[in-house]
């Protein structure tokens, strides 16, 4: 009710619309947009208790909770009762799964001396959890490695990527027929043995060396967080650069019924067998490997000498046996509905499997969803009812390969196109500084909640903190630029975990959120992720996990409230330009760097720089990078440009107007939402059709870790020329595609 | 005697020099100069023999020989003896100078547990000296660290740098009335105590960590090359980049009967205890330091948390006691007289001192020069006489402090700058590539030789060893243009060996040679630098040793013999051009950098970035940077570039004629190799005077690397603006002056 005269009223409005219009962009609609948000926020976020975030981890991490353990049933049932319990029409919703667990694994050096691997982590007495850990957990292994019994001479590939084996092979080093020792780092751990299968490797072991995350980083648990020396990181080595999901039902939910390929059938099980070790189990075999000393940055922090092994000179036996039992994948999907939109769904994600105990992972980030599903419960007990349909989901299976959220999202793939707003992920999170990744039409929300929370213990919004983070870890102009920003940016995503499925199979809008940077350690994946680790290193008084819910709970609100959807795309069209731009210089640089490489190979100078005591093999001449047709991608991002202005200015414009009779409401809101889905392609990535998002992908060597414009630039990388044109075309159209929805939100607002 | 009709030689040489005049500088001149030359460096070549190298070797690291000792008296004895023997003037001429050793080293960690540092090297019985070492050889230890009984609180500074400090700093950690315990590397080691005793620390300990040169880059002595545990590095702590030689006699030399300073009036002498010690000794008091954990820089490789220690974490007691004596040091000064300019020295030189038995240190390059020396008096036994005098100098007591060379050069000053042509230098040398350092005006006579010597393995030019590595080292843009490289570079020199007071005091134009990069070890100043580990780890067949005397020897003969000497200035002025334009960049970028820190500091960005958790005191603002008149500087580079292309374009014209019979022959090549001596400055370097040179000096901080443009680099560096301006008019007022040289060199020619 307006304290003004209608006609002041009306020319005052007219005049905040038009100051609105001249302000720079960057200061428009970042603040909850409206009173009525304004303050359901400020009753949301007062009802936030942290005790509950740790009185849930502590009964959750009580017993090993891995896909199909007991464990994980009794969690299940427990987050479904407290849904229930807070007013949620909730289910389990099982999926049947392919899950190996191993049946037997040994390890041997059998030359030059003998020396059995142990294989299994020390039990910290004190950890609260230990008992049922030993009675049932399961030990270190590698999910969907191959069975298998190898023997051979063992060689050390340091991080085991493809830039390691050139170096190996200028050495004249193969490791064909070989088993090949990595240490963890460099890229998600799945590439290590798939690209020592590539190379001939017959088995792979991985380790920890304590250079990363022991006692070369800080005191080992429990003393400190660090990793001690018998604990071995688990982990999947499905290839999930090419599908995440059951291995079994590619691209459809793996449902009771479900057709199903056989084992060798799948393309995404590893070919070789692979374990991991500890680094006490590691010392051994690296100690005794022998031949040509390491490259420098190969080493760890072992105390020993590092060496790469080679003919006759170490030898392994390897013998791995697993059970390929299919087991229940319990997600529960909990659901508030919406009362004005009821079919534009809000989804929350967390899985709640873990290797063994799991409180960093997966549960510092599931107890935060969990507070955010309560108060919203709270407040719906009150009276309060969302405009649109919430979801929350706490995903099984995600450890193993993304099952729980894969085979959902297959299952649900047709619905979900039609309903799906945005999807936003939690997973492990500790303290220190946010990070939020995701779909760039989600930019500006992201930033928005950034500057509205603060930092626990700092007190300085969260934004602010990020910012002095980046300008003072920058150097040079970059730094200036830096602090300029007058709001925060967000990452792309690749993959790693749940968002996977909907961001870059389905083209969901989606956000991971955590917070990170200032809590190091090395539970990851061990038995050590307990309860008592996190507690006591990571997050006391769970000061930073309330934080989480807090940003989490505001995103969804203000995606669940908004009359029109905060969506816009200034942010998407500066970083794809930015991404263009990126993979143009790359091809440029690409060519500049073969010219003058193959000037060095015909010049001898590769051998005449060589150490004439050791022996080396010269690199051959490179492919000559031709010129690319870019254009297309130019002007696809140049159209989006100019499409995403013209949505801002709109937007500006009728901002003063009341949104809420809005005449094209729902075909704006779902032209919105949608968009991001045209940045899709039916086809996929080359070698890999289940990854469509043209835009983000998790890099097929680098198995977490994003690449961006994924076709052209792998394209690029891989020395595929005729795809490089090809992968153009489609990027571009994808784009095209895009801005055309933008264009079409411009005109409907 | 030309085979030509007169009229038709004319002619053709007309032709030839008009040829020579078109072709681009860098084709000119660099291969010997004339049939005389080439013929005599083919005599040489012909008649080296690597096997007087080893036997030269093997009984000259028999026994320790360090300054003092019976061992050096021996082998200045011998060395003097093989000069006789070869026709040389030869004799010893002696200095008496200041030379700590130690009476009593003790060194104890009280607290959290006890333990005393063993401070001994293990001996390795299969070496061929280890009779003798244990008998003879001097204990790990400092050279001019103080006296001391000091207790206190320890703490680890990392490389115990400037930048360290700030670090430590920055966490809140004071080294005040504390003992600190630094790592080798990243500076000449009498940098480390001078800077902890400049925060407060009132003793230092300085280790090895196995990081650098011990077990994490290969096997350790007697297996491999590398630092085992017990291993200490000796060396010197005087205040070298103030000034080497006797602490008790600056600037002249200590003859029997020169005055004195007393101890207190000595400004090189450090003020606090220092003691170097194995990583074995150092790995208590690692491990015990407690405190802060280490940046992950800081981090060696033993296998432990590097920490920081901090106020009653860790307590050591240190206990130093030196006799303070004046001992005898052997300079062996061998004359071969020049018969068309007696008064033109070519001085080659080489220590004979060593720290226990010093096979690679200093013998590898002693050995070379002996060889040179042995085969110039063969041919002078078959009629030859040099043109030019050649003297052959065995420096004593470069070890703890370039004593015996700088007494020397002291002593001898004026005569030198009336004749001292150029001074070479060697030390330890090992294998791989060459690395010519020094005056720029030599740039294309070192040149020259590295495209006429070939490597001993592989049979290329050393120049093209060298250009292949640095062009496979490098990147982008940089690696196009070393391809398009025609001549060597060379680097300029800091400090380190005994070039330093012919170069840095008086000016004299020197070059220091050594083969480098293809043989690693552990062995520096300890007692394991011996016969047995060079032979078998460093050059087997002395093959490079061989090679380094093919080097030097061109070097001296195209020094002696040219009737115009080989000096050129289109490299010194090119380079200096470069140095010019960094130092002019370094202010620009400090301007740049000040202005963006300090606005970091204002907006409060770095305690915001900083973890919560942890001590933080933010840094202070800047002072701003002003702008500076470098002017002048440039202006002085101009000169010098259009006088070097003057002065080239001058040779090329006149090259064919013949140059014996030129009429100011004398008054053009002492402009030539006086021109050196106009670059430095009487008032020598700010805080330092005895370094007189303006364009290259030991780094204050860095203590052997190179600072060029010093006065000016070093004034910005530390934010003294009003040296700034002072130190660009004398730097500027020094290129004038080379400038003028050389137009007047154009003149004569």
């Amino acid at each position: 009710m307006p304290l003004l005269p209608k006609k002041i009223f009306i020319l005052l409005s007219a005049f905040i619309t038009t100051a609105l219009f001249f302000l720079p962009p960057s200061q428009i609609s970042l603040r909850a947009e409206s009173d009525h948000l304004e303050e359901l926020e400020r009753q949301f976020v007062s009802k936030l208790n942290p005790g509950n975030l740790e009185s849930w981890m502590k009964v959750m991490t009580a017993r090993p909770h891995h896909l199909g353990s007991p464990g994980a049933k009794d969690n299940s049932t427990r987050i479904l009762e407290l849904f229930q319990s807070w007013g949620y029409q909730a289910e389990i919703e099982t999926f049947h799964v392919l899950f190996p667990t191993p049946i037997s694994r040994k390890l041997e050096l059998t030359r030059p001396i003998h020396f059995k691997a142990a294989l299994e982590e020390m039990v910290v007495e004190s950890d609260s959890a230990a008992e049922k850990i030993k009675a049932e957990g399961l030990p270190p292994y590698n999910a969907y490695s191959a069975d298998g019994k190898v023997e051979g001479d063992l060689v050390y590939v340091n991080q085991g990527l493809p830039r390691d084996y050139e170096v190996l092979s200028s050495m004249g080093i193969s490791v064909k027929g070989k088993i090949v020792i990595a240490r963890y780092g460099g890229s998600w751990r799945g590439i290590k043995p798939k690209v020592a299968a590539e190379h001939g490797a017959i088995g792979c072991i991985i380790y920890n060396d304590p250079l990363e995350d022991g006692y070369a980083q800080g005191d080992p648990y429990p003393k400190g967080p660090f990793k001690h020396s018998s604990a071995v990181q688990r982990g999947s080595v499905v290839d999930l650069p090419r599908r995440p999901g059951d291995p079994l039902t590619p691209g459809y939910g793996s449902t009771k019924t479900a057709q199903l390929l056989s084992l060798e059938e799948s393309d995404t099980i590893m070919k070789i067998p692979v374990l991991p070790i500890s680094s006490s189990d590691a010392l051994p075999f690296l100690e005794n490997l022998g031949g040509r000393i390491a490259p420098s940055t190969w080493r760890g922090a072992l105390p020993i000498t590092y060496r790469l092994g080679g003919v006759g000179l170490a030898s392994v036996k390897m013998r791995l046996k697993f059970s390929w039992d299919r087991v229940p994948n319990y997600n529960i999907i909990a659901r508030m509905e919406g009362t004005e939109w009821p079919d534009e769904w809000v989804i929350r994600g967390n899985h709640h499997d873990a290797w063994v105990v799991g409180a960093t992972d997966p549960m510092s980030g599931l107890v935060a969803l969990l507070e955010e599903a309560r108060v919203f419960g709270e407040l719906y007990k009150q009276g309060w009812r969302p405009r649109r349909t919430l979801i929350f989901a706490a995903w099984d299976g995600e450890e193993p390969g993304l099952l729980g959220s894969t085979e959902w999202v297959e299952h649900h793939a047709a619905t979900l196109r039609e309903k799906a707003v945005a999807y936003i992920n939690t997973d492990g999170s500790t303290r220190g500084f946010l990070r939020i990744r995701g779909s760039h039409s989600l930019q500006i929300l992201a930033a928005g909640v950034a500057e509205d929370v603060n930092d626990p213990l700092t007190g300085e919004s969260l934004f602010e903190r990020n910012k002095s983070r980046s300008a003072i870890q920058s150097v040079g102009p970059e730094r200036r630029k830096i602090l300029e920003k007058k709001t925060m940016d967000i990452e792309a995503l690749g993959s790693g975990s749940d968002y996977t499925a909907f961001l870059q199979h389905v083209g969901i809008p989606s956000l991971d959120v955590r917070f990170t940077g200032e809590a190091k350690g090395g539970e990851y994946h061990t038995m050590f992720d307990s309860f008592d680790h996190y507690s006591r290193h990571y997050d006391p008084g769970f000061k930073y996990g309330i934080t989480l819910a807090n940003v989490c709970g505001r995103l969804t609100l203000r995606l669940s409230e908004g009359h029109v959807l905060p969506f816009d795309f200034e942010a998407a069209a500066t970083t794809f330009s930015d991404y263009a731009e990126q993979v143009i210089r790359l091809a440029e640089k690409a060519r500049e760097d073969a010219e003058v490489f193959n000037q060095l190979v015909s010049g001898h100078h590769f051998q005449r720089a060589a150490n004439p005591n050791e022996t080396y093999i010269a690199p051959e001449t490179k492919k000559i990078v031709p010129h690319f047709n870019f254009a297309p991608l130019r002007n696809s991002v140049a159209r989006l440009k100019s499409a995403a202005k013209g949505y801002r200015e709109r937007k500006a414009r009728v901002k003063g107007a009341l949104e809420k009779n809005h005449p094209n409401l729902e075909a704006l809101n779902s032209t919105l939402f949608r968009a991001e889905q045209l940045l899709t392609n039916s086809r996929g990535l080359p070698r890999r059709p289940w990854f469509r998002h043209q835009i983000y992908a998790p890099g097929f060597y680098t198995g977490y870790g994003v690449k961006t414009l994924p076709g052209i630039r792998e394209a690029i990388e891989e020395n595929n020329w005729d795809e490089v044109a090809e992968q153009t075309l489609l990027t571009s159209a994808a784009i095209e595609r895009f801005a055309a929805a933008v264009e079409k939100a411009t005109s409907l607002r």
